[in-house]
């Protein structure tokens, strides 16, 4: 039997030793010119040579940083932009990066009433029970939107359960509007997303979700750049491992994420997308790589590592 | 050039003079025997020939309602549980749909930060612009969860004002559960639900968003089962139109759904799904029809039109 969601997350922190991750957004635009020129059939305005462009780029990633880090979040927004055919190439990559050894996240932001959730369950939880489709299988967890409350989420829970699969849930997001919503105080002198972080620490508890090490299989995404509302987050949901999105691109730096973690150096992963994926655009790599791309991302993926290495000490 | 989507809605709610949405939730074990026995391959366990089953059932219920409603609403999660191929089929549906003369809104809930939005609204929100797929259309609006604030739905906000389409938010949701998030008090006197209709209510005075008859094309998703509370969303969001889940097998009646609509009729839209298309299941319609399972399906449309003018009359 396959073991608990948070023990194989913790344990590929662990082999790895850190708690970073890749996060692949991909866009055709960005693409290197050595995929984007080179290629006999390549051209944006048809999806079909986009999409297999971006694939390529894709795969050629996988492999890159697949022995530097634990795991990657692949988000399914850049896939189903090439519909029918994007999803397919969605569910490839979860094989692939599977395959080369990573704990796949799929960055799928979902969330329905129950009877609804169950569908997406199935389809992004649960692996496959179709028979003409043996080899389908869902990423090791995903994210979740909890606007809809319990019975929108017990659904996924359930599947996580059958399946030794995990979620996190969408908590406090690292955009700039994020506060809008979430930030807002309530009666009791709170904030909504600590309302939302109490159903999470909650649902955290639900029978089958709590693995050897004391961590559960629903974790929580929450970004902030103030250690008071990470401490706050912390204190919380003490058994949920976070998912802070935002390091790089999106100005996060290892000081915001560091006070995610617990004294141990446990309790989160943190997500760098554009700043390792597209290393290849900064002057900093390309001068010493000039077009290797290749090798711009694995320098930009090792400084992440090592960025995060001064403030979070793992194992 | 289109003309704005909220004026397309109410001219098709006062063309079949009714509010009544279908609201299409296909699952396989609930198709009538007609189509689960009948079919030369038939079989749940096989995804392709599972999607057939439930897309010829789909095609039909379309058929029989079209003369009926004004529009249909299309949960994705229905079809996505079926893979690419699933998606396909929902892009089919789609388009059958509007060419039955129906508004279609796809319900798929999308929302992300604002570079992952864009992609999801090229994908539900935009027509296809590549060459090798010139007919893909988006329908007319989506479902579009607004948790991430301002930023995670300007993207389709952007889409929906290029090619004249729609968008709901949800704002209170029809499920038991909505409440643990959604009614919490907030400090300054306020619901959760309440702040985010206050951002809906700023979006849909965006630019190009309102139509000739001073509705926007940013409605929202409401339900509530109390008069007072339907009364204060309809203030705070005047310019929106609502979309209002649970009637029927979710257990909301005419009566709980008549506060969302103006005095003059207008304002709101009701969906209903599982007691209209699973109507061959009722012993009332049953009994009526024996195995003719599309005149149940009609039956049950049509009182569920007949209930709805006895509180809203149109026109």
């Amino acid at each position: 039997m396959t073991d608990n969601f948070a023990d194989r997350l913790l344990r590929a922190v662990a082999e790895k030793k850190t708690p970073a991750v890749v996060a692949l957004d991909p866009v055709y635009a960005r693409l290197p010119a050595e995929i984007s020129e080179h290629r006999d059939l390549n051209d944006e305005a048809d999806s079909e040579a986009a999409l297999d462009a971006v694939l390529e780029y894709c795969r050629h990633v996988i492999h890159v940083i697949a022995p530097l880090v634990p795991a990657i979040k692949i988000n399914s927004a850049f896939f189903e932009r090439y519909y029918s055919e994007g999803i397919e190439g969605y569910y490839e990559l979860v094989q692939e990066a599977a395959g080369n050894d990573l704990v796949v996240i799929g960055d799928v932001k979902r969330g329905d009433v129950g009877h609804s959730s169950e569908c997406y369950a199935a389809a992004h939880t649960a692996d496959s029970e179709f028979t003409n489709l043996p080899d389908v299988m869902a990423p090791d967890a995903i994210t979740l939107n909890g606007y809809f409350g319990s019975d929108g989420i017990r659904p996924f829970l359930e599947a996580a359960r059958k399946d030794a699969k995990g979620v996190f849930v969408l908590v406090r997001t690292s955009n700039e509007s994020a506060g809008e919503l979430q930030d807002v105080a309530t009666a009791d002198g709170r904030k909504v997303h600590e309302v939302l972080g109490g159903l999470v620490a909650q649902w955290a508890q639900e029978p089958g979700m709590v693995g050897s090490r004391g961590y559960s299989s629903v974790g929580a995404v929450v970004s902030a750049r103030d250690a008071d509302t990470a401490k706050r987050l912390r204190e919380i949901m003490p058994q949920s491992i976070f998912l802070v999105p935002g390091y790089g691109a999106q100005g996060m730096t290892a000081e915001h994420v560091a006070p995610f973690f617990k004294s141990d150096g446990s309790g989160a992963i943190v997500a760098a997308g554009r700043s390792v994926i597209y290393a290849y655009e900064d002057t900093k790599y390309l001068e010493m790589y000039a077009s290797e791309w290749k090798k711009c991302v694995e320098h930009a993926c090792k400084d992440f590592v090592a960025d995060l290495k001064r403030v979070v000490k793992i194992g």
